[in-house]
């Protein structure tokens, strides 16, 4: 759980949640590990209601069914949207003034949890969303493979696995392209970000955060009990993946 | 002078420009030396055109005559409605790349070069202008002191000075009231603000801004050949001052 100094993207979104969604100079930044520094365009994102949803988010959001389990839900978008079509969600994230926001904002089940210390205890689901490039959730090529054997164990039988990356490869930024390089050289998935999230005096600890190509996606789920069952391209270099057990 | 891989304001000024000035996720960060960060809003804002300016901005400005030195001229907004005007206007600034801007813009008489290194090879000036808060260039107490001397030495006898300045004192912001107590406890003025700016991967090295109260302002015009002459107050903690020689 992040402390409340450590709570910069929380902070950013509910800061932006208080000022009834109209603010437009709140942003949180981005550094990486290299020294680049990037915006994120502010948490207005965050909030997006589901008709001003990319396509493919939609078509992907149909796979969701049963008891759902959105890890890193931020301000509950995908939950809320879910939990109004009649599904039961439950929201987790490592912010705890993301979680305040999703239950402001109505949603009913919510957790202050990181990814890592998912357990039985939340019971099992169906489908869990990893939205909003959260696969990157899944932090290193080891830690996805560990993380994934969890989520296949908090999971039914025909449980599945919903998520949106970022294809790292897909840039011609040489800025990019020469941090992958460096990536490789220490050992690392060229889409291994190592970044934390900057919000006026909030800071998040340095995290690693994972973006994937397909081949990568397929090398990470093998030998897991988990496999690909579709793509979705969106008109970005950004996929959604639906991931099933293997029968 | 800016090296390359500083010149992050610079940078930013110019992809803005480059993208036709349509690009909206290109923003520079304001980094504090207490770790507060802070987004500026992006470029957009130094090519702003005259008719949209603030009406005390522009009120300043007709203050300005004969031939002008605009210090830290950014995109060059104010030399070119100057220039425009007829009068004969020199921008300086220590980025290599708001210089560039500057020339592919239209700005006749430009150089690269930082405020503490102007002298009387670049002639005489009836005006010196510093808009868009720069009077915090000066940097601070002792060097506002003796820059303004330097500025006296390179201006007509009825030279003036035209800035902006924020008034630090009107905030209710607890983090930058926490942050002015910091720097006095330091022996420095509550708004002599300790930064960098950054931009991708391009960072300036840390630098003074100083921003001031009127009385600040009086106070460091005593026992100078400058006085005030006029202020305007913004519709925000902003204000302009029209500062002349001596008689």
């Amino acid at each position: 759980m992040l402390k409340e100094n450590q709570d910069a993207f929380g902070r950013a979104m509910y800061d932006y949640y208080a000022s009834g969604m109209k603010a437009t100079h709140l942003e949180e930044v981005v550094e990486r590990d290299d020294g680049y520094v990037d915006t994120a365009g502010g948490p207005a994102i965050y909030f997006r209601e589901y008709r001003h949803w990319l396509p493919e988010e939609k078509k992907a959001m149909r796979y969701a069914r049963g008891r759902v389990l959105d890890v890193g839900c931020g301000a509950g978008r995908h939950s809320l949207y879910l939990q109004g079509k009649g599904l039961d969600v439950v929201g987790i994230d490592n912010s705890p003034l993301a979680i305040e926001v999703c239950k402001q904002r109505g949603l009913k089940n919510t957790e202050v949890l990181p990814l890592s210390r998912i357990s039985s205890k939340l019971g099992i689901f169906d489908t869990v969303i990893m939205m909003g490039n959260n696969f990157g959730l899944f932090g290193s090529y080891k830690s996805a493979k560990r993380l994934l054997k969890k989520l296949a164990g908090i999971t039914s039988k025909n449980g599945r696995i919903i998520a949106t990356t970022n294809d790292v490869y897909r840039t011609d930024n040489p800025d990019h392209l020469k941090y992958h390089e460096m990536n490789r050289k220490r050992g690392r998935m060229s889409g291994q970000i190592r970044l934390r999230v900057r919000y006026q005096k909030y800071t998040t600890p340095w995290l690693d955060y994972l973006m994937v190509s397909r081949e990568e996606m397929e090398d990470i789920l093998a030998e897991t009990d988990w496999r690909v069952r579709k793509y979705f391209d969106f008109d970005r270099p950004m996929y959604a993946v639906v991931i099933e057990k293997k029968k």
